[in-house]
């Protein structure tokens, strides 16, 4: 369906994001900060997870940034600010995903070095999103309980290019009559052996755990 | 963001599909056929919403059939084709919407003659297919309660190209804690005077009156 023409060019500039967010990863590692990139449908519930989990960090006197991209509106982004934590949103004016120059550019001015988290919540989109590396060492796959438990096995270039799952809404899984074994089941059948977390924002469900989890992955 | 060169081959290839879009579209009225375009998230429930329409304008004695778009995977096509009408099912092996040619494709040995409706249901994804006419004449823009009230501000290039909402899962609007009011609200800020329907697939709510209106729109 894609011509050879736009293939091509195409091509040129994804190698060209690539190079640029291995800088980027290199420089996130050097100064310390784990960069996470939260990638799910719109309506997820991305931010409201991650609002709750920036809170909790911040309880635990760490370090936190958020960068929230979205096509119009910094709805996202005044959300997030009620953490306490910088919060920088990227209207992308009808780009589907974010590209890791967008993510470059509102970085400025920060002093990465005093940062211990720095999450990067991407535009809602299961399919672009997957081919936009952006300097992430966590890609985080995200998914509710109200989207149907087959999104794994139609969108498993999400799950294969993604470090962990992470359920949310858990708290609509009996009104969704959601099928969880069946979910993990699909989770497990695209990407063996993924790490699945379950949570719910409006409960605090699984918010510690994820947070765990976490502090896991950047260490000490 | 996007480079000069890709735009214009994009702008081309977008041009392309246009010419061959206008060509279906008058070839679709001209048989008769009232074909309506599904654009919504992935999990809003187009394909539950779709079978039940589907189900009920075959006990009116309508001829229905029925175009469904996924990355990968048939289930949508399988579920569908529950109703007794024919579907097909386009993969689109990573392309994240759907475009003319792959509808045009997939009509073949159908005598739209022979069709009072034809439904495409699209790929999960509120952003790429709204720039892509696949000949419809009506194009409907899907959003779940359990999605959160933003989206029409978030995304308003959906909701400024389709002919009408449809609001799905009402089933579940108190225990997401909907806000109704504020939803109209922002699909009126966004387009006013866009017709909008609420439906529950589950419950059967509201697809009486979602499927008159199609009927209104096919015309005697």
């Amino acid at each position: 369906m894609i011509e050879p023409r736009i293939l091509a060019v195409r091509t040129k500039i994804l190698k060209k994001n690539d190079e640029l967010a291995r800088r980027m990863r290199a420089e996130f590692v050097a100064s310390g900060v784990l960069v996470t990139n939260l990638v799910s449908s719109p309506g997820t519930g991305k931010t409201a997870l991650l609002l709750e989990t920036m809170k909790l960090l911040i309880d635990r006197g760490r370090r936190v940034a958020a960068i929230v991209g979205d096509l119009e509106t910094d709805n996202d982004a005044r959300r997030l600010a009620e953490s306490g934590a910088p919060v920088r949103q990227i209207m992308t004016h009808g780009c589907c995903h974010l590209e890791a120059d967008m993510v470059r550019d509102h970085l400025d001015g920060w002093d990465l070095g005093q940062l211990d988290y720095l999450f990067i919540e991407n535009v809602g989109n299961l399919v672009c999103p997957t081919s936009w590396d952006l300097g992430e060492s966590l890609r985080v796959a995200l998914l509710s309980v109200t989207e149907g438990e087959d999104k794994p096995l139609k969108y498993p270039g999400l799950f294969n290019t993604s470090d962990v799952a992470v359920i949310t809404k858990i708290d609509l899984s009996r009104a969704c009559e959601f099928d969880r074994g069946l979910a993990l089941k699909n989770i497990e059948a695209v990407r063996p052996g993924m790490v699945v977390l379950e949570t719910s924002a409006k409960t605090g469900g699984g918010v510690t755990e994820w947070t765990d989890f976490l502090e896991q992955k950047k260490g000490p």
